[in-house]
């Protein structure tokens, strides 16, 4: 069962300080950003980067050895490595989601003992969980569970060290969650993610051929109810998702500038010398920014009010929860629109020029593209309306 | 010449005391508020209601008696009664921009004198500045300057007791910055504004023959260069704007969701029983929503950064005060966007029955549409995609 | 029943002679546009000089003695109309619909005695038809129907000569389609519409007393299955509603384009001497002839189509009735988009003075505004999507 | 000189001839199209299908040997062509465009020659003309030029049989425009094309060193004034990206409706067992439709306006140009909007299974955004709003 105390951040990284920490990282991946889009398949060296920077620990509380910073803090430093690149940062959000899921569904025991042996080993979390998927399915045994099938969309799970996964459980027609290393006997994980967009974020299939889950694994047993507190963990990977929005809106947008300064010419209609002074390229520059914006301010409002939430621990109620969910869908609406939109306008202003391979200007909408099909904004549109409407607060499900 | 120092804040109102004052006063703009935009004209009794709740003196320093509100809790009040009435709350609004003149421009006799007199006498200010209107002249005389011409879009001047005007000086080709009796001889309110909204903001023209002007009730001589700190007046100016336009969005999105709750028929199409629960509606709130709220997120920081920067005396750089420009232009289109999209677009929810002119639902789209038009937005959009590829900064002028 | 034949259009009027008839009324209407707007009321005089114009037969067949103008032409007529006076062009747009609901549910002697009548005594008819409302209740008499009852948004009511209704029969649970003279014993017409636009729309309540309705004005009989093709009407309707909003948005843009060039100044930031010479007007004026130019040409495409429709008689085909609905829709929706959009965004480029009641130039907004909600744009999208998804026509129904 | 007669079209193709001719081609084309796009490069084998189709000769006057179909005709061709591949089509396209050029500025005895030829012999024409670009250098020699430069952006260069060219004349400070055989002596086409769309243009570099250029090859001498009727080639070049626009738009969206009917599932929250009917994916299509309709209806009527001018023959006034180039210009912006956002937004759609790169449904977003920056869309939306404000007709230049 889970704390009831909110995490400790006693001694935690200050923003700046962690901000600081992921700097040279940001600007490491970006050098090669261009070229390993182009190349997609697995970041090993670029994840070594990652873990030789102390970042893994970065949510992890001080009690448990890790670096304790808050969430509003770890937003920050996510977003400011997918200005940079977007699939080695959703790794990186998506470890600290794992982390979070144990934080939030473990025992004070399985705490001590994962996020201690995690800071001390420095692994790297994978994703297997997705509850809505039942073709994992958990069987019964002595002194756990087998676990047979497959789950698809594994971010994170090639070249990772744990998995968190989620398993059907037919007898009790419910799913368990549990932690797993990717290592034991039976898994398989397969590099076989092909999109075109987020190449790098091994968001392939893990296969599961009669695999020993051994119960002390298990975060969250076959027929329990998770608190609503646990249901929080929806909440923190949904503003992963709007954090790593923003950054490649943040991204594109820089790049875009960065052209038209540096490299676009004026239209020569235009009457004036150089691109940066058209009226039209400023006025809309102002509505890129327009859109790149608000989508910030909302982004920090709601990390800013997911932890208070946490800070709640068990003292949380159901509109407390219903206003995390509000402020994050707001927010990941806006991002989900910066990045799309501001990705594929930007061509707008760089020209024809800018589309040259060397310069991989494309590759922002492709990863915007690709990675806010997670779930769609549509239903968000439709929660935030309903509790304009009637007060209704979103149902806490895997997406919401 | 202005004071060095910050405004005093010294036991001044919190923004939460300062909405409980607000709050009766913005219940009882609202009931008559349809009523009286069919009426229009100018509205005596409620322009007292303001006057007698005391929140004329919000923004008055405390040392010259005034409640000392910050500038952010100022903007919070004004935006809850432009939610009720944004014609009576352009009147307050354009009061304390009066008063921040004096702070800004006044020197520290002015300030006393002026500022003491308001608290003391309830004074309701009004507005006959505009610097680009030449057509006020301002001729030396012995003991001051004799004002001949005319100021159009006078807001608040009929029934106001002071006004702050801009007239042209010939020999030194500026304009000089002044305060009024409105009741001095010479001069004559005409309540000519005809617009189709705001109707009630007694926005008329002011004509001034042989007008005795004393040089102690001279803010800003004539060939003085303003200081940097005093240009940021028009921010103060501009940021009213925004938070009247805001207003009037979250006015008219609330008036739309009561009528979609509590009048709104589920269209025969909708397999629903009641108009909320019909998806496409739903989804529609979400839009306006996500219209307003960003608005709200940037003109509350747009305040802080504001308040920051008068509070920085004469320490104030170009950046200082650039910064505060491009916040407030920010803020100022996405509220300007909120009021008139919301305003027009309601009424794809509302239905029909909505358009009776017992409900006044149109009062939001005329009162934003004719507020609107200020100043262009295409030129704010210019002047932030101009700083995001250049770094300039929005030329000091008496709309920027 | 219906005729099988296709409307005869021997020597009709072409779309040139309709149009020139058109266009002196078209100016009369325009010279007293605004001071009638903002009258409301009934407008007995213009009524006339309609009827006066001859113009109230042009769908009448010349076998019937009328104009025999092709549908095409008719909606050209009726644009040109909304263009200077959108509420007098819903006028003769809803008499015409009731023409046509004759022509498509009348037998041929109805079509004979009712259509020769109203060439022969220039009546002008009105709408009390709506199907979905039930609370116009129809009782079998000895010799025909009694009827007791009331019917809202009966456009044209107010000094109609005649009247369509539909009356809800309880025996059958269907409504009978009927026509009655508006002086029949015991209907009450009353001047009741109030909405904030299309003012002079007469759009009143009518109340029936005991009102007896003879068997033979009865153009379809409760219990009747109507015809593919007298589903038609809908279709006529829709389109009546699609080129009034049109009109209304051209009638927007013109007198916008003609502020711009007579009236406004250019922004003192500008760098240009004209208003019209600011890119940043050129660019907007650009995107709002880029609302109205496709409603045109889907409209002209429509109209062809549902003439192509009416032409088939009863050989008319499901699929050809939901091609007319789908090429309706979507001239209806752009439209409906053109006329709400320009009659807004059109201040951003008259700017501040525009705002005066005496040009009253927010009357084009109040009207799109009003008359856009007749049914529901985002059914009408649904529609359409549906259709490309899966084939599926719209229902015939009142609205689609 | 130019003919001063209307291109002859006795026996023409037909509309329904021409797209029976293509409809092959088209499926050919669609493929490969997915596996040709992630190779790039050129498309020996697709640009022999073409050839081989006959189609070459479409525009070619019959009694030149060609095909004799009009300008409508050719552009539902290219359309349809560039529905299954916009890069294949685009070669098409400007191979036409070369040809539109041989008859807008050649000589009888030129267009005999030279397209006579280009029948006979199935050659594919390139583009090397751009009268901005200085670059290539034209010396007077005893019999013609020396050609000395280079050209980039050359569509269709690489595999071409004949290149239109422009080159700087110093002495007259004018551009002459000539045809030159692609594998003169001195002339090297370079595969050197990169950009991230539109893979297979061979839209490379060409260098011309110390190159022979005939007199009897020059279309335009140094120094020559073009006919108004002359600076109709560029419109026929901008409607020929409209209508490769629209061909992107419309396979973007015939892809994405055939992935939601057969490929998609539908959200867990819709409540509905296919994703076809959930009403926010039917709403979504309804909005995407409406961008390829308009464009569609535009891009028709432009082509018959184009049309219309040039059987105009030497009677073109610069009203009539004017009108094309307005007519296109509205067309041209509608397509380019039309394929930029759905290909986007379709992605909301199909979800995150259909960002496989097996489907390479990115391809449309890709090549539409590589092909939409050829002029900015902003300066069209200028023409247009100038057009509507001051009844200015777009200047003639290489690309109004």
């Amino acid at each position: 069962m889970s704390s009831v105390l909110p995490f400790p951040r006693v001694n935690a990284l200050s923003a700046a300080e962690a901000l600081a920490l992921a700097e040279p990282v940001a600007q490491r991946l970006a050098e090669t950003a261009i070229a390993r889009d182009q190349a997609g398949g697995h970041a090993r060296h670029e994840r070594e980067l990652i873990r030789a920077s102390g970042l893994l620990a970065l949510t992890i509380p001080g009690a448990h050895g890790g670096l304790g910073a808050s969430w509003p803090t770890f937003y920050r430093v996510l977003r400011r490595l997918s200005q940079a690149d977007s699939a080695l940062a959703h790794l990186f959000g998506f470890h600290h989601l794992q982390l979070a899921g144990v934080l939030l569904f473990g025992s004070e025991a399985q705490q001590q003992r994962l996020l201690g042996q995690t800071v001390e080993h420095r692994w790297f979390w994978g994703n297997a969980l997705n509850p809505l998927d039942k073709r994992l399915q958990a069987v019964d045994t002595a002194s756990g569970y087998r676990l047979d099938g497959v789950k698809s969309f594994a971010s994170g799970s090639v070249g990772s060290d744990l998995l968190t996964l989620s398993a059907w459980h037919a007898p009790t027609q419910t799913a368990l969650i549990a932690v797993l290393p990717t290592g034991a006997a039976g898994v398989t994980v397969n590099a076989d993610w092909d999109a075109f967009g987020q190449k790098q974020t091994d968001s392939g299939t893990v296969a599961f051929d009669a695999v020993h889950l051994a119960a002390a694994d298990v975060l969250q047993p076959p027929g329990a109810t998770p608190t609503l507190r646990a249901s929080l963990r929806t909440q923190v990977s949904q503003l992963i998702m709007a954090n790593l929005y923003l950054g490649i809106a943040q991204g594109a947008l820089g790049e875009a500038l960065r052209f038209s300064r540096d490299e676009a010419r004026p239209w020569f209609q235009s009457g004036v010398a150089a691109s940066v002074d058209d009226p039209f390229v400023q006025h809309r520059y102002g509505e890129l920014w327009l859109k790149v914006r608000p989508a910030e301010a909302l982004a920090d409002a709601a990390a800013v009010t997911l932890q208070q939430a946490l800070d709640r621990g068990d003292a949380l109620t159901a509109a407390d929860r219903g206003e995390v969910a509000i402020a994050i869908a707001e927010a990941k609406v806006l991002a989900h629109r910066a990045a799309v939109e501001v990705s594929s306008e930007l061509f707008e202003l760089t020209g024809a020029r800018s589309t040259s391979a060397r310069y991989g200007l494309d590759r922002f909408w492709r990863n915007a593209r690709v990675h806010t099909l997670h779930d769609p904004v549509d239903y968000k549109l439709r929660d935030l309306g309903r509790h304009a409407l009637t007060g209704a607060w979103p149902e806490p499900t895997p997406y919401s």
